[in-house]
This record gives structure tokens, sequence and C-alpha cells, in this order.
């Protein structure tokens, strides 16, 4: 089989409105999305027989099908590992599609955080049974006190990078500010409110985490060939990777030798470059998972924007912002427009790639979309048709 | 894309011991199926790059690659739906090899079930959020109420087959006593013993049901071109397909107006015939998941190889035994031989594409898998290369 590369489309989009304590359930919210994103793409729910989304989603595939009215199913796939999951989902799905298993696929993900009691983090337990047992007794109980370990790494092996990461929230907020659908759209974050905020989990302050957020997010794939004939310019899936490094263990990865080399990300990138036409220096615009800031600069240099230890300086330079080098988080990321377990970050590579974006870079073709940087991840390389 | 028929094989099988009580934990075992599958292709640990599993699954997808010493992971995936997944976990790696996202796959089901708190019908719950709460309160606790009700159900439409039941499970005993991998490789069943057996929930009694069996079993992917290379005949993957019908309802569905009409065998099977060069009646044996016997009257019927209502007579001319017109679960199935949710029916249809099964049907050069016929499910169509 060849010809994955291009052979398949994002085709429609949607989202419920972002924000905490919204009503509805999450089965709710979902059929929500989906019906927007299956309007987005004019498209019926009886046209829909593929269906994916995480591991960790709440709402079942057959309960959302019987919801929404979608046609026979012929596949349906999960994917692991949380905040990685985003670009897997895709992924699966356009495989599919590509290989003639599926005409139209839809993937999802929807969130009512509400109750604490679905996090792992603020569950107790007497016995630690599986691979925790290596982190919580050192008192890493939260996402936050993994990454904030590998930060502290980071700082230590290529110098303080609190200023990048005041850069790179103030700047998604920014981005925040003039997107009417953003959780933070009001709220103004200067570089003195950054350096004020309360520390989480040292060096990582309030602003360094993501928001929680009451909402779904939904996209629709399709072959290019018909993505051609529907509403909306063609988002090609132009190349897609996961990764899971080897010896990796989840949340954040410090078990192996050197944590911040040859990690998820890493593996991700080289995966998605060796199938690509395009290389780093080709992307017009990224979305890269940020339920923690530090996440943006190892991530930027796992796909090769810039060198190893060179990230901070990178982000210094304002590359990240609208007019910069690479625009990330166009929307506001997960840090400021909605914590959407990186399903979000989807749906505004799509708008970019598009051209109808509220942050819209200009000429933007193609747009990198990447799963959470500490976990078991993935990539999609985005881009626009012809 | 184009071309994802026959693109891929299966180009190494392993499997523990079957039994109760195994020692050894569900990881243990795992790696222990994996290694041997590795061992039959004659590659290396290292040469692994994508897995998939069962959501149901225990051991993760890391755990395993770290203790097997696996390469970097360029895909991972999850089929969910129990009993229904073993041809999704195999369909999923072999669409990332055939589109080159990946190379060499690994799938694998571990199971020891001493704990029975893994059991959602050995659990309690003081409420019933979920789907449960519309079969719950009925009566319905375990799989094996849901699966009586829809044979009660098809002995009523199409009169009773107890004694089809009965045909089923001597004859797959008759093939586990040829098999010495067989859990039940020692012990005689006859007609007698059969309907001598104490009921479960009518019309099922303790024969209709499977084993419960700890142990492992993993498969080894990867792209034709390569397999021709390797130590084993190569067992292509000819098509795939799952299925999870328009208003499906787990565990069984007794929800549609019609459940025994367009289920999710159904939709599997029309897809993968859609995709196939074969037809059912090219088929010359299959592995028909079996955790309850009517499931393979039901699949027999929804996969064409007779016409509707007409598989307890099928069964009764005697069309499933070895020289018949198609022998199935010719290593004695999930009733007879170990019950690895599905995954023992997928190594045992490449021994039969082989040429190398203990039973092995003259001259079989293509073998059908399929998935639970009452949950969300899915099919293989495997085929001898050339």
């Amino acid at each position: 089989m060849s010809g994955f590369k291009d052979s398949t489309a994002i085709v429609g989009i949607g989202e419920t409105a972002f924000g905490k304590g919204l009503p509805g359930t999450e089965l709710e919210l979902a059929c929500e999305a989906v019906s927007k994103a299956l309007a987005d793409a004019g498209l019926s729910p009886r046209d829909v027989d593929a269906v994916g989304s995480y591991t960790m989603e709440a709402t079942s595939d057959f309960e959302l099908a019987r919801q929404m009215g979608f046609g026979d199913l012929n596949f349906f796939s999960q994917t692991g590992h949380g905040g990685g999951a985003a670009p897997g989902t895709v992924g699966h799905v356009a495989l599919a599609v590509a290989a003639g298993v599926a005409n139209v696929g839809v993937v999802w993900r929807s969130r009512k955080r509400s109750g604490a009691a679905s996090r792992v983090w603020g569950q107790t337990a007497s016995t630690l049974t599986d691979h925790w047992k290596w982190s919580r007794p050192s008192g890493l109980l939260r996402p936050v006190d993994e990454v904030a370990m590998l930060t502290q790494r980071y700082f230590f092996e290529y110098g303080d990078g609190r200023d990048a990461l005041a850069a790179i929230a103030t700047g998604q907020r920014a981005n925040a500010n003039a997107n009417p659908r953003a959780q933070m759209r009001d709220k103004l974050m200067s570089t003195e409110d950054y350096f004020a905020a309360r520390m989480i989990a040292e060096p990582l302050c309030l602003f360094d985490n993501c928001l929680e957020t009451d909402g779904a997010v939904a996209v629709v794939i399709t072959r290019s060939a018909r993505a051609r004939d529907l509403r909306q310019v063609p988002v090609l899936i132009h190349a897609f990777s996961q990764g899971l490094a080897t010896g990796h263990q989840p949340m954040a990865d410090f078990h192996r030798a050197a944590p911040l080399v040859g990690g998820c990300s890493a593996v991700a990138a080289a995966n998605l470059w060796r199938q690509s036409d395009l290389t780093a220096q080709d992307v017009d615009v990224a979305q890269i998972y940020d339920a923690f800031s530090p996440l943006i600069l190892f991530s930027l240099e796992a796909y090769g924007f810039c060198g190893r230890g060179e990230a901070s300086d990178f982000v210094r330079s304002g590359a990240l912002q609208l007019g910069g080098a690479l625009p990330v988080n166009t929307a506001g990321g997960g840090l400021s427009e909605a914590y959407i377990h990186g399903m979000n970050l989807v749906t505004e590579a799509v708008r970019q790639v598009r051209g109808e974006a509220v942050t819209q870079i200009d000429g933007a073709k193609t747009c990198l979309v990447t799963g959470c940087d500490s976990t078991p991840n993935g990539a999609l390389l985005l881009r626009r048709d012809g």
C-alpha cells in the first residue's frame, strides 16, 4: 500500500462553548461538537462509518453513535496516554479512511471536570501496584510535579528560562484575548502578572498550567478526493506518526538515562519528517500541546524548530508570536483558550490552514499539531490542498 | 491510497501455556507470548515499532515495550468492546504498517483470571449510571444472561437448536482433544455429557460457555513484501473490517427492533466482503468467536455461510467438523482450547493457513476470523500467499 500522504483530509470541525460549569453531560457536549463538525462539513450523521477517541474519553462510541444517528460503523479505535493522544485519534481514523475500510470518520473529545474524582491524582490508594510506585512516594502526585522535575533539569542543563515561559504564557494569553471562543478572552496577563503568580510546582507557576475546561471538540475526516467536493477548504493530512520512546515510563519520563534527549516527541518527529515532503522550516504555524508551558520548549527542539538547548532563546526572539518565525498556539492553546486534552489544537490548526482563524497567519499553508511532549504522543502535519 | 488488500501479513505467532493458576503475572505471560511470536517470525524485539491491544488489556504498551526491549514505537492503538476486539487490534496495526507509518507491529492479549474483581459482573454498585441500567435490573448480570436472551429469541424464531449447540460443543471438544495446547485436551465430551450439564442461563448450559483461562497470545505483523523474506509462510491479511451497528447497545443488543438482523457481525461482514476478492464460499476454514456457542449460529448467518435461520441445520449437516463444508474452531476455540478473549482464534487461523495446524484442513488457503457476535466486533480474512 502506498500513498497515505495527503490522501485524507479534515473536512469539518466543531466545538462547544468552553468554560466552567457548562450545562449538560459530557455526552451532550460531545453530540453538540459532533453535530457542529458534521454541519461544518456539510455531511449527515448517517454518513459516519468510523470513530476514534481517547482511552480516557468517558463517552462511549456506541452511545455517541446511537444519540447522533450515525450509520453502521466499520472502524472504531482508541488512543492511550491522555494528552498525548489527539494526533493518534485523528491518525487512526485517517488510516482506515485512506485504506478504504471506512469513508467518513469522526473524532471527538468531551470533558466536564466539575467532579474531581476523575483525576488520578485526586484519588487515594493504600497500595500502588503499577509504575506510579516509582514516583508517587517521592511526592510527584500531579502531572505538574513531574513536568516541573523535567523543567528543573532543563534549566540546569541550559540555563534558567522562566522568562521564556513567561513569554509563552503571555503570548498565548494575548492570542486568547483576540479569540471570542477563549475561556480567557477577557482576562489580560502581563509579564508582571506572570511573575507575581503563585508557584504550583517549582519552577512552574499558576500560569504555566493549562486551564480546567468543560467542553467538547470534534473533527470529521474523509478522503481528499471527496473533500474537494465538500463545503470547506480541504485540510490535507500530509503526515502522521505517534511516538513512544524505548524505555519510556509515563507520565513524564525521567527514568531513561537522558530524559531530555530522544524522548517520545523526538520519536514521533523523526517518523513524521521521514514520511513528509516538508521540513520543520516549511511549517507556517504550529499548535503545540501545552498542558504546561515548558512542554513547548521541549517540543520545539524535538521537532527541529531550533537546536538542543536553544528553545528559550528561540522563544525570547519572539518566534512564537503572531508575526514571528513560528507562531504557536494561535487561539490561546491549553493555557488560555481551553484545555480539551489537546483536541482544540487540532481545530485551530484546521482554521489556520483554511485561512479563517481569528489570529490568521497570512499565507499559512502548513500547520503542525503535536501531542503532550512528556507522555507517549504523536503529531499531525496538516497542509492546504494544492 | 489504495492496495491495503494483501499488503500486510502475519509473520509470527506466540502463545503461553493455557490453564488455570499459571505462575507469573499478566505482564510476564505477555512477554512470553511476544517473545515466542518474534522468535517464530525471526525478528528481534528491537524491530518492533507498533503495538496494539484491547482497551480491556491490563498490561500497558509502555511496560511491555520496556520489558521486551522494543524499539521506538511509531504507532499504538487500543480496540474496545472486549471479545469483539481481536480483529480490530490486528487490523489497526496492519493499517499503520500498510501505510508506512510503522514497519513491524505486535498485537497481544494476556489474561490471568484468578482474581474475580476484574469482571464487571463480579462487581457491585449501588447506582448504575450508564447503559447497564437498562438490563441489570432485569437480572441480566452476566454476558451469558444476555446471550441466553438472544438465543431464546433465535430458538423462538427458527426452532429449538440445542442439538446444534451440542454439536458445536462436542465438535470443538474433539478438536481440542487432538490439540496438545488445549486446556481440555484430556477431557472427552459426549452428547450425553452435554445434555446432562447444568444450566447456566437457559437455554445455555455449562458447555455452551467458554473456559476460564490464564494465558497470553501474540502475533507479529509486517508488510507482505518483507514477510516473503522471513522464516514462515506469509499469512496475508486480505481484508479487514470492524462492525458496530446503528443503534447497537452492548453487551448483547436486544434494544434494536430486530435484534437478530443487521447487527454488528452483519455490518463487519458486508464491509469485509465488499473489500475482498473472495466470497463466503471461498473460505476454507473459520475461527468464529465462541464465548458462547450460539454466537457461532449467529455469525454463520451474518457472514453468509448459510441463510437466515438456517444455521442450526447447517451445523446439523456436519459442516463445522474437520471434514465438513466449513471447519470451525479447529483447535477447540474458546469453548475447549482456551479463552484468551478471541486472540487464540487468530493464531489458529495462522496455523491453518500456513498448513501446520494439528487438525490441519487439507489445502486450506483462506481463513476467516471473527470477533464476538453480540458486541461491536470485526473480522479478518487471512489467506495464503500466492
